[in-house]
Order: structure tokens, then C-alpha cells, then sequence
């Protein structure tokens, strides 16, 4: 949510003479994206976003972040779009940090999504999918069952000042979910963290995907299931079962899931909603100091991970039976 | 430096189903300002700012500033522009905050400016000068000798903590200006923050002046000093005298400054570093709890004060004599 990295007009200046992209006629902070430092930058060739990648993206993952984008781009998906410098290189440095041109999405991210944005949603999640398909370079997820032990493992001296009993619930899940864990599941580039703010629309039709900054190798079901938390819940806490038919109808109507997903799909829920649950936990009793962020609240997953644990069935999210 | 109001979708199409300016592609909150939220927007007509006015601008003063706007854009000068509703109104509200839509106007700003930006400014200082007359709402400088009283008293406890003695140089300074302050100098609406953040450029062509937020009515020659502290000095605090010359003569040329300007310039410039002395030393030792802003080092005005009290005729600053 802010601009880290001041970039002075001489650092400007020689990181643009590598590009082609014509006379720059704005460059302002944006105060967007936790993790990085975005400038909108206007050129007489268009509107592009420069993003300086912050400490907290390792170096290493870099080329599957921008590789990735361009080859979902590529097959068709709507994405920003790095653009290469006139080396051919889509990424340079600047400021002293890892740093990209990117293509500007147009459309507007939903803070309340209706059931035709989930509809729309659970179309473009399954073409992401497919349009990862091929990507040769691998990331592993960070934040997958593993993880969740290492995070429980930090949060649990000081979990129940979130919820009392939070930290024995965290384990218990992280041991239940971790020993049923499925694994032979259809698997590819998932994006991990497609809420709301990560989608685009324009009215109610879909124009884009951004931030592919969590995105790794894992189970499709599991970003799914990552969805279903994200999107179909309301306000109050309650699950929309119609928000959840229209995306899961609108995901299998363009990649079918198999039995096998759906069976695996209130387990997958649970442990989406776990793994929200413990980044939020763990945000909540690290705030840095001076930081201007709020962390959002962990008991909203707290609450989620309640209502899966009394799932049996896919479809009682909504998918047909 | 942050988006300090959140504003909901139903909110939005509320307030833009006011204007008609074309449906919306794009709404990204802007790393810029201090005082107010400001949101990029984009819709099919083209780009525009859209500021949420926040609690330290005085409701009561939003007319002179989107006034003076609109007047000195009729007059000719490169400045943003208020968009009116299609009830004729250049201010809504939006978020439970006085709103206004404004154009989005191309340049960067300069970090460093050299000579011809110096030169540029010159000019465009006395073209806004002349813009602004005939403009019919008035506003009183708040940090003018008065408000520089009030502020030395708030200061008065701690400004020692700033730099030895300051406390007292304040009060004498305090005195020493007020005292002798011109009082019959030419006057009109003043900018009175058109530092280089408030000024934008595409390469060397100044390209406009935002930022009206502390317009006022007060003497164009002090605007003259102000300009000359916020461009003419070098990082080291040394005056560039090639830069105060370029300034000044540029500014002559399109509004030739008296002699009663011309002889009161050293006094102004010296009233001109101690007005941001004040505010930058109240600003540092009152930084709000969990402030992401670092407040701006006093003593860069501190250093400015002294050059000033050392200058004898306002040919020391590079006015031809």
C-alpha cells in the first residue's frame, strides 16, 4: 500500500533509455500492492505499470513470476504483460532492485462480488489453468502443507490473543489436514491468491488477472478451493451457496473437474481457509513498527475454517450433483 | 503520501453517475499528497484525478481552491482542471468526504532541477500571478507573520531538541520580521508551495503547476522567495546563484518587479525560510503515532535562514542589478 523506493530522475532516466516505449510524460506512485513498489508510468506509446520488486520477493522466483505472465499472455489469457527492454531482457534494475515494465490492465477489482463476478470468475480461473499448462520453469508452494507447520510452529506461543484456544485448533488442523493431504490430484501453475482485488472487471464482464506473485506448482482444485473462501462468503460470515454454484459451474463447464477433485473439495476448503488463517495470524501479532497497513482480521478465516469443517460433500458448495 | 478513504463500488457509481465523463476502465489509489486522497481514473473519455478531501482542509476553503483553478485555466495557464457535474457543480461528495474530479495533467515532477527548469519556473511563477488576478474569492495566508507567531509558541518548548538555540533564534527572528514586513507591495493570489513537486516538466518545457492547496492572497514577491528557497538552493545548502538568476530574470521578464520588490526580496526570502523552518520543526517534533510520512529535516530551513540573514541586496541573488 505505498511507494518503498524513491527512484531519483537519473536513475529514471537511464533504466527508460533501455526501453522503447517513447517520451515519458507521467510517473506517479501508486499506492498499491503490499509486497512491491508500483509507479504508473505514461509514455507517449501508453499507460505501463513499473514495478520494483521489494525484499520480501526472493530474486530466484523472479523468472517464473515474469515468465509466467508472458506465457499466459501468450496463450491468450488476459495479463499484464512484461515488457522486454531492447537487450530482450523483461527484467532490469533499478534503485537498486529487481524491477519490470509491465503493461497496464484496464478494469476495476470488485470489493463485493456478485454471483455474475463469480460466474465470470470461475470461467477465467479454469483458463488460467489451462493457460499455465506448458510453463516450463517450477515453484513450489511455500504456503502449502509444510508451510502450515513452520507458520503454527511461530504462531502458536501467542495464537489464542487472536481467538482463545486458536493455537491448539491450528494444530489440530495442521495435523489432520497434513496425514489426509490428497496427492495425486491434476496439478499445474495455480495462482494462489485470487481474491477480489486481484481481478479485474469491466462492469460485470472479466478483463484480467494480476499479481501472480504467489503463484507456484500445486493442486487446480486447491485454487478452487482458494476461490470458494475468497469470493463466495458474505460480510456476515455466511456461505453463498448460489456464488458458489455459479463459480464451480462456470470453472467445470471450461476444465471439468474430476471425481476425484470434487470428493477432495471440502478438505481442500478447509485447508485454504487454514492457510489464511495462519499468514493472517501470524500478520496479526507481527506488525512491524510505524507500519500504516492494517492486518486484516485472521478471525474471518477463523470463521470459514469452522463452516468446511462441517462440509461433507462438494456440492453442498453448489456444484450439481 | 497515502489513500487515507476507502471508497466502496456502490459509492463510486453513486458519485460518477453524476458526471459525464464515460464509463469506467480503471481506479487505482495515487501515492501523492499529504493532505488528501487521490485516486487515478480512467474512463473511455481519457484520464482524470479524482481527490477526496481530507480533515486538515477547511471545508470552507474548497470553493477558492477549485475557483482558482478553474479561473486560471479559463486565463490560460497549464493547471488541472475541476470537471463539473451535470448539475453544473465542480464539488461533490464522496465517502462522507467533499470530492471533485479533476483533469490529469502530463509532466513529471523534477527531483533536482538544474538551470532551465529554475528559468522555466521563473516564468510560469508570474504567468500564474497574472492568471490569478481578477479571481474573486479571497483567502487569507494562515502562514503569514501572524500564523508564524502562533506556530513559534507552539514550537517554543521544544525546538531546542531540533537544533541548539533554535528556540530562541525563532523568537528573534519572529520579531525581527514581523516588525518590518512591507505591508504595500503588489499582491494577488500567491502559490506559496510551488516547490518542485508542485511543478511538472516533460524534458526541459514546464509543462504546469498543481497542487493549489495553499493558494492564498499574500505579496507576489514573497512567492518570488519562496520559489527561490525551494529551487535555488544545492543539496549541500549552498545558493546557486546561476539558478536564483535564471529564476528571477525569467520571472521579470513576464512581470517586471518593482524596485520596492526588489529591495523588500532579501527580507521576503528570509520570511520565506523561516515560515518552513516553523512548520517543518512543528511537523518534526509532532509526528503522529504510527506516521509512515518521515517528517522533513528543519534544518535544511534552518541553514536557508542564515544565508538569508547574511544577504544585503537582492542582487546577491542573481537579479541583474
Amino acid at each position: 500500500m505505498a511507494v518503498y523506493t524513491e527512484v531519483s530522475d537519473d536513475q529514471l532516466d537511464a533504466f527508460l533509455a533501455d526501453y522503447d516505449i517513447g517520451e515519458l510524460m507521467a510517473f506517479k506512485g501508486i499506492a498499491e500492492g503490499v509486497e512491491n513498489t508500483n509507479y504508473m508510468l505514461h509514455t507517449k506509446r501508453g499507460y505501463y505499470f513499473l514495478t520494483l520488486y521489494e525484499k520480501r520477493v526472493d530474486p530466484k522466483d523472479l523468472p517464473f513470476f515474469v515468465g509466467l505472465m508472458e506465457h499466459c499472455a501468450a496463450r491468450g489469457l488476459n495479463c499484464p504483460q512484461p515488457v522486454k527492454n531492447k537487450k530482450g531482457n523483461s527484467l532490469g534494475e533499478l534503485a537498486g532492485r529487481p524491477a519490470a515494465i509491465i503493461t497496464f490492465l484496464e478494469g476495476i477489482s470488485v470489493r463485493r462480488p456478485n454471483n455474475a463476478h463469480c460466474a465470470a470468475l470461475g470461467g477465467a480461473l479454469a483458463q488460467f489453468h489451462q493457460a499455465g499448462e506448458g510453463f516450463k520453469i517450477r515453484r513450489e508452494n511455500a504456503l502449502g502443507p509444510k508451510g502450515w507447520q513452520k507458520l503454527a510452529a511461530q504462531c502458536a506461543p501467542r495464537a489464542d490473543e487472536v481467538a482463545p484456544g486458536l493455537a491448539a485448533l491450528i494444530a489440530e488442523e495442521v495435523a489432520y489436514l497434513s496425514a489426509r493431504w490428497p496427492a495425486n490430484l491434476p496439478a499445474g501453475v495455480i495462482h494462489a491468491d485470487l481474491f477480489p482485488d486481484n481481478v479485474f472487471f469491466l462492469g460485470e464482464k472479466l478483463s484480467g488477472l494480476i499479481d501472480f506473485y504467489f503463484a507456484c506448482n500445486d493442486l487446480y482444485a486447491y485454487d478452487v478451493a482458494i476461490c470458494l473462501n475468497a469470493w463466495c462468503f458474505e460480510i456476515d460470515g455466511s456461505f453463498n451457496v448460489t456464488k458458489g454454484k455459479a463459480l464451480l459451474s462456470n470453472y467445470n463447464s471450461v476444465r471439468p473437474l474430476s471425481n476425484a477433485e470434487i470428493e477432495a473439495l471440502p478438505l481442500l476448503a478447509r485447508g485454504a481457509a487454514l492457510r489464511f488463517l495462519l499468514t493472517r495470524t501470524f500478520d496479526w501479532l507481527n506488525v512491524p513498527p510505524g507500519a500504516l497497513v492494517r492486518p486484516k482480521d485472521p478471525k474471518e478465516y477463523l470463521k470459514k475454517l469452522h463452516f468446511h469443517r462441517r462440509i461433507e460433500r462438494a456440492q453442498d458448495y453448489g456444484l450439481a450433483a
